[in-house]
């Protein structure tokens, strides 16, 4: 617990790993969402992904949502991408920042994308061509870095190897993501601390679920360790297909109130995400399992 | 997060912090629950309280879920007692340990138990007194040690004072409790780190609430800051009352998951931890904010 940053870049996520499995919503009401994401004061938003509208029916509407981001021109957007020609749409519909993401899993990687890790791995550099050459900045994110829910536990070289790949293939940025929310802070301190000292200067984001309760303490060890880009979710959208009924993403505003509270900085307001919180709860139609959304801040009196 | 121990005894506290603010149930669904409880392995169980049956209705059969306890030969019991009256009370039941729980704030004293905080420390002497003249274990629980909902933040100074005086006045162990459910990793952090250095060799322990979302990280700061005992309910019951709908206590199986994956050990055991959670949830008849309830273990195929 020795080095905590003094502050941590919160990327909003609801608009896309929050809604991809939920039923899809009108775009006036993704509209309405990310106005009240915009009045938190986050300064990244994942927007949406550009991948087969037939595998991801929430997010097909993504060149049209594209089209209202340069209203909220102090946030930098970003899009999730699964190959290069992805990556041509993202940029085409006026992105600016793109994710790649990289399954460490091999089986998880042929579930999600239809090729082994070690292919997706290699079209990392292709990726990195098309959006330099457009002056678009590339994020490597990899995915099942601790567990795939088909092959188990990931040896933690996979995840070093392919670290090592984004760098060599010039991925301005990296981030290790806990698919399915089954990390804990133990494995988190130790896979951090293998791949920090591996990336230079490039910042270094993680990505975590609360599916078994421990994504928030989760984040939290990966800040100890030198983590300084988190993804989260305004309401804690996002439930994992793989655990019916638990918890998606860690909550924006659960996060916020850690951070802030822990005396890290974010850009991130706490009411303000509360009630963002309440317009993704409403725009969804369900609950969220969002702490705070239910408890407050802790002014009580 | 350097210098974790080997392994964290955990005290099973639903059958009395969990329930105290349910609706009474019957002493054979709580003889149901503690036959649950025990088959996890767990080796300390929080059994009751000996407080005003009034002004806990649902804890108001102690005596008569006492005289069960000689069932389970192999569990530490524990009764939370508020006075040396209900330390006698406790003691003549046949209980072997007993909590008295000093609140660090005076708001929240005088709402508890109807005297400061200073009066109630200094009753620290009468209650060791009287258990150490039956050979009964004391241990002294700090309430309110980081925010009071009435007094809002707690100085640690207040809560140091109280721990020198717990052991001046030869408290066999210490915990430190955060009662509403609102501290952050960074702050029990800062907190064990002035409280460990003053307790000689007396075991410390940590009681948290997941009422913001941060019990589980707080529980591992704890844990990464010297603290070798932590209270848990299994399915999180007990809810805050100062916090309607929130979660109640951190839940002993996600704990139990969080701890073992991060190469912590413990006594308890997972599968029989969700089993008892599921009683619980039956018993008080109403969804417990578990994760490990809904999501399972992590072992998907």
């Amino acid at each position: 617990m020795s080095d905590l940053p003094e502050h941590v870049t919160i990327r909003e996520v609801a608009l896309r790993d929050g809604l991809q499995i939920e039923d899809p919503i009108p775009l006036s009401a993704k509209l309405e969402l990310l106005a009240a994401i915009a009045a938190t004061g986050v300064r990244e938003v994942e927007a949406t992904a550009f991948v087969s509208p037939s595998k991801v029916p929430a997010l097909a509407d993504a060149p049209e949502l594209a089209a209202h981001l340069g209203d909220y021109p102090d946030i930098e957007f970003s899009a999730l991408v699964a190959s290069p020609n992805g990556a041509k749409r993202a940029i085409a519909a006026g992105l600016r920042s793109v994710e790649y993401v990289v399954s460490a899993a091999d089986a998880h990687s042929r579930a999600n994308v239809g090729r082994s890790s070690a292919e997706a791995t290699t079209q990392i550099a292709d990726i990195v061509a098309i959006a330099h050459d457009s002056g678009v900045t590339v994020e490597v994110i990899i995915a099942t870095a601790w567990d795939c829910p088909f092959d188990g536990p990931t040896p933690p070289q996979r995840v070093l190897d392919i670290v090592d790949a984004a760098c060599e293939f010039g991925a301005d940025r990296l981030a290790i993501a806990d698919t399915i929310g089954t990390t804990t802070p133990g494995r988190v301190t130790a896979l951090m601390n293998q791949v920090r000292p591996r990336i230079g200067n490039r910042p270094l984001g993680a990505h975590f679920h609360n599916t078994r309760g421990a994504g928030l303490a989760s984040a939290y060890a990966a800040v100890a360790a030198g983590v300084t880009r988190l993804d989260s979710s305004v309401g804690g959208l996002g439930g994992c297909p793989f655990a019916p009924g638990a918890s998606g993403n860690i909550a924006t505003e659960d996060l916020v109130y850690l951070l802030r509270d822990s005396g890290i900085g974010v850009d991130v307001d706490l009411p303000a995400a509360i009630s963002a919180a309440a317009v993704a709860k409403s725009v969804v139609g369900h609950d969220l399992p969002s702490a705070l959304l239910r408890a407050g801040d802790r002014i009580l009196n």
